[in-house]
């Protein structure tokens, strides 16, 4: 079997290679002339000077008459002034002043008099209520330099100084070839093996947001003359061109092949994860970048590479990300290896930025789409503490971030219910939600990390939920429970209860899947294990830990477990059949400072509204008496 | 002559009246069905769950092989296993993982041995390097809730979840039906009277900025049934119309009677500057709106008014503008009878926001494409004196803005010119330029409100410039004077001087058009004025004020006058003679905190470079020698 190892040079290094060969080849912006009404959101290659004066002419600024100011010098309410017809002209807003007037009264400063004639009791100045020529814009004066991006008003500006075309960047056509034997278009029902080519999409969504244009061409299978073909193809139409996967070194990548036979390699493989699997290269003046095929791998090496081309080629200087300051939630270790980008969720609560990572997987695209921010650990870091102020690259406005209700805990596809209901009511605040089991939103309660938290605690003592370890784990106050649901756990199996399941004692005989670590619904586990009189050991699949009652349903349905504890609306989801086990007690609990926080009351109303109960019902498993 | 007075709401009253209404007659938003891959940038209308897994089977994470972790338990380097070809299967990246084998390899920790096994030196657990059902996304997750506005990465995961379609909401269609007899397309040489319609682009520029679809119908002219059948047409087809101009109370002014007869006019008048004459209607269950001719009122009326009805036709609210707080530099007047919208520019120096009010007039297109922020002056207050602390809605990112180097004082072609030189080099920062003539770059480097000012102040004592003002001025130091050039000041006329002029003492007996107080030209004038024994009033035009060179040419140019003080190189643009006087001295005060400023510094190596005074020389006027 072949493999090869990648190099593994550091990113900065990386850029600065690729860059200057890119220079010396001749990549530089292109500019195209085009009418100004279509100009805006473009760089203006040229500076612009006004070709006429705006106003061109002497307009008049109101509705009322053109005159000579002269001839009411002195008029006042005892020396009223008479103007006859001949000494003036009616105009218009935007006419021109007639030869010989030099100022306008307004039509509300005239008194009508016999004969035609208007009185007037004050004297204009010259060229008052009159647009001067050149007011607003004077011919020669420069509009705007070099390298503006023309706004809807500058558009306006350029048209009003007699400018009806201009000079601007032109927006780089950037090439997105999708290649791979498994890779098939967006389907809902894909065969066994299948790769739905979403990655295309995502590119070109960040492509165009940077100001480009973007052409997708046909998805490519792992023939070497065919991806070189294509390469070939798209080098002689577009400015960049950019290779989907196949960028490793693995027996059907070939992209660093065909770039090297094409022009050259100068660098196959960057020391950052995920993304070291990229190859950045140059044939015929143009970059060419091999993307890894992972999602969130090419996503970073388009926001570290690609970005830059592209601003580069519209002659300007790609902006700083936003970045806050904020205190990280969880220890995160990272190699000396790589240089690291984790996904990160960021909230404000009591006035300071907490920063939570989110799952680090190279092919979990949910993770970008809940990411709030990226956190880059340098490479000559072996990891962050809990707790220390980091520096975050912000994913979405810090203005939206800031309104943001943090909801964590136990998994409920309730919270998921309840952010639509909010957000479809066009509340004006962003419900971010986080699955780290009850445990885990007690704990993010005492640290002023989240506003609320589910949780289902089963104190095995007494039988009762929650009360109890609220009571230990807050012995001075700090958080209040809110009235939350009944909902019944049981054990999914597959249709037809293949391994015949009765009571939980049958776990025992089949292969099971676990939730992690401070889920409510391991602790019932571990009390329905001991109740049993069953140990960790005995139960094949005990430590394989999944984050959500869909993630467990998903793999018995999927056949990669026999059965496993979780809510009834997960298991109907999945078509499975469900054992019911008991009842528990599903409950918000809410740090008490922040109980009067509209966006919580806003979650507690939506939660306990009849919108809610009717979804709920529909769901099916929960217990909505009180 | 006809005038009627318009109303004059309070622009809150006058959206209470406006939505309600709309909302009355049935204005909501609308949805449609899309591919996913088109959506990115639209907004949700329902939640989605995820069709599917994804990855919807077990796949590998790795190339390697296939294999039953059981298989491989116990091996270490003391006792390694060897795996059969029967035990394995090979395996890329994405490859689904064959039934009864539950973990994958990698390549790298494979040992080659004989007849085509494997062996290996350490065991791999279940489901290792496997990427389970549901790894990513589960079946019946809420991928994103109603009201998301699909970024990249969202589109992605949708395509991820099986899902291909989507409901969003519709992209309202907004007609902009630009009214006038007098009205004509973009050109480089208008008629007298023609005015240049620019207004529909700067509106579909902001139309587009906020999501909306814009179609801009043909100019009409002032003709009631003409502008009343556009605006039939335009109601049957699209969701929003705005009427371009004719929205007051003049003979002319249509837009009000003819929303009338389609439907009903709510307001009529709104008690903002600018922005007063604006018609808010409906017609047939769609907002009409009767857009004032003035450019500055009609982007206040489509800021305040238009822009939440775009964002309501897509389901959501408006987003709040940036805003920054900052000390105003000028006092600044405001009437009771409106709330006052000024276009300020915005400025960071020493840590502080420094807020600059820019000219007021309805008709300065080029006063927005300066601004940075708009300073809104409540109804109820006559006014903010300079050193407030105001609140301003920033026009340009706050981050753009920090990075901004304030150059103020008199005019002169050259800043911008060197700015045009920096700007092409991208430097990464933006200048902004002021004219506040000479006197005034003193009181703002004096007051810390800008890093550098252009002066050119002869004190009449000594026949020198500048030194001896920079003198008394800073009398303890902060400011230093950077060489700048020699420029000839002579009086302008027109081609063939045709009024004779050939002293100074000559502008006594024509027409003369002045600069403002505080500039260095002013300051000349004086001066000369008082060595050729002249008194203010004896000189016709004297309060005649211009704020710059290219200004006093164009009057000279237009015949509002006959002669002024300037440069060579503006009297040239205009075509006009030019009658030297005297050779001065225009330098650079910079704030001594500022020297070592990087800005401050690229400035000045721009303003003294080669590509600098081919520029000037091309211009004329200069003296380089030093």
């Amino acid at each position: 079997m072949k493999h090869q190892y990648l190099e593994n040079i550091p990113l900065s290094k990386a850029k600065t290679i690729f860059h200057e060969h890119l220079k010396n080849a001749g990549f530089s912006p292109k500019t195209e002339r085009i009418k100004v009404q279509d100009a805006c959101g473009r760089t203006l290659a040229h500076a612009v000077y006004a070709n006429i004066c705006a106003p061109h002419y002497n307009a008049s600024a109101m509705d009322g008459i053109a005159v000579k100011a002269s001839d009411t010098f002195g008029a006042s309410e005892r020396t009223p002034v008479t103007l006859k017809p001949k000494a003036y002209t009616v105009v218009d807003t935007g006419d021109p002043i007639p030869e010989g007037a030099d100022a306008v009264i307004m039509v509300e400063d005239l008194i009508d008099a016999a004969g035609g004639c208007f009185t007037i009791i004050s004297a204009v100045r010259p060229w008052q209520n009159v647009r001067q020529v050149g007011e607003d814009l004077c011919m020669g004066d420069m509009i705007a330099p070099t390298g503006t991006v023309m706004t809807p008003a500058l558009c306006g500006a350029l048209l009003a100084g007699g400018v009806t075309e201009t000079e601007v960047f032109k927006k780089p056509l950037v090439a997105i070839i999708p290649t791979g034997d498994e890779i098939v278009a967006p389907t809902a029902c894909p065969n066994e093996g299948d790769i739905i080519e979403f990655n295309s999409t995502v590119f070109r969504g960040m492509l165009e947001s940077w100001g480009a244009d973007a052409e997708v061409f046909p998805i490519t299978p792992d023939k070497k003359d065919l991806i070189r073909a294509a390469a070939e193809e798209a080098l002689a139409r577009c400015d960049i061109v950019l290779v989907s996967a196949g960028s490793s070194a693995g027996r059907d990548d070939y992209t660093s092949e065909i770039i090297a036979s094409l022009g050259r390699v100068l660098v196959h493989g960057i020391a950052i994860k995920p993304g070291k699997p990229a190859v950045l290269g140059e044939a015929k003046g143009k970059p060419i970048v091999g993307l890894p095929g992972y999602p969130v791998s090419a996503i970073v090496i388009m926001d570290e590479i690609v970005r830059e081309l592209v601003f580069a080629a519209q002659g300007k200087a790609a902006p700083p990300p936003e970045e806050i300051c904020g205190v990280l939630s969880t220890k995160l270790v990272s190699s000396l290896k790589y240089q690291e980008y984790v996904r990160v969720s960021v909230g404000k609560i009591g006035g300071n930025w907490s920063i939570s990572p989110l799952p680090r997987g190279a092919g979990v695209i949910s993770s970008f789409t809940k990411a709030d921010g990226i956190l880059v650990i340098d490479q000559n870091t072996e990891g962050v503490e809990a707790g220390e102020t980091v520096t975050v690259r912000l994913l979405r406005p810090a203005d939206e971030l800031e309104h943001t209700l943090i909801v964590t805990g136990s998994h409920d596809p309730l919270i998921d219910e309840v952010t639509d209901l909010l957000q479809s009511e066009g509340q004006g605040f962003r419900v971010c939600s986080t699955h780290v089991g009850s445990m885990g939103a007690i704990r993010a309660i005492r640290a002023g990390l989240a506003h609320i938290g589910g949780i289902h605690l089963l104190d095995t003592e007494t039988g009762e939920y929650n009360k109890s370890y609220v009571k230990n784990m807050f012995p001075q106050g700090g958080a209040v429970i809110a009235r939350g649901v009944g909902r019944v756990q049981g054990l999914m199996v597959k249709k037809g209860n293949p391994c015949g399941i009765k009571t939980f004692a049958d776990v025992a005989r089949v292969r099971y899947v676990n939730r992690q670590r401070g889920a409510g619904t391991r602790i019932l586990c571990d009390y329905l294990m001991e109740k049993n009189g069953l140990s960790p050991e005995q139960i094949d699949g005990y430590y394989n830990e999944e984050f959500t009652h869909t993630a467990v349903a998903a793999l018995i349905a999927a056949g990669n477990a026999d059965t496993g504890l979780g809510i009834f609306s997960a298991a109907k989801i999945y078509d499975l059949d469900f054992v019911p086990i008991c009842t528990e007690t599903y409950e918000f609990l809410v740090n008490e400072a922040y109980c009067e926080d509209p966006m919580v009351q806003e979650f507690l109303k939506a939660l306990h509204s009849e919108k809610c109960k009717n979804r709920l019902l529909e769901m099916g498993g929960y217990l909505l008496e009180d």
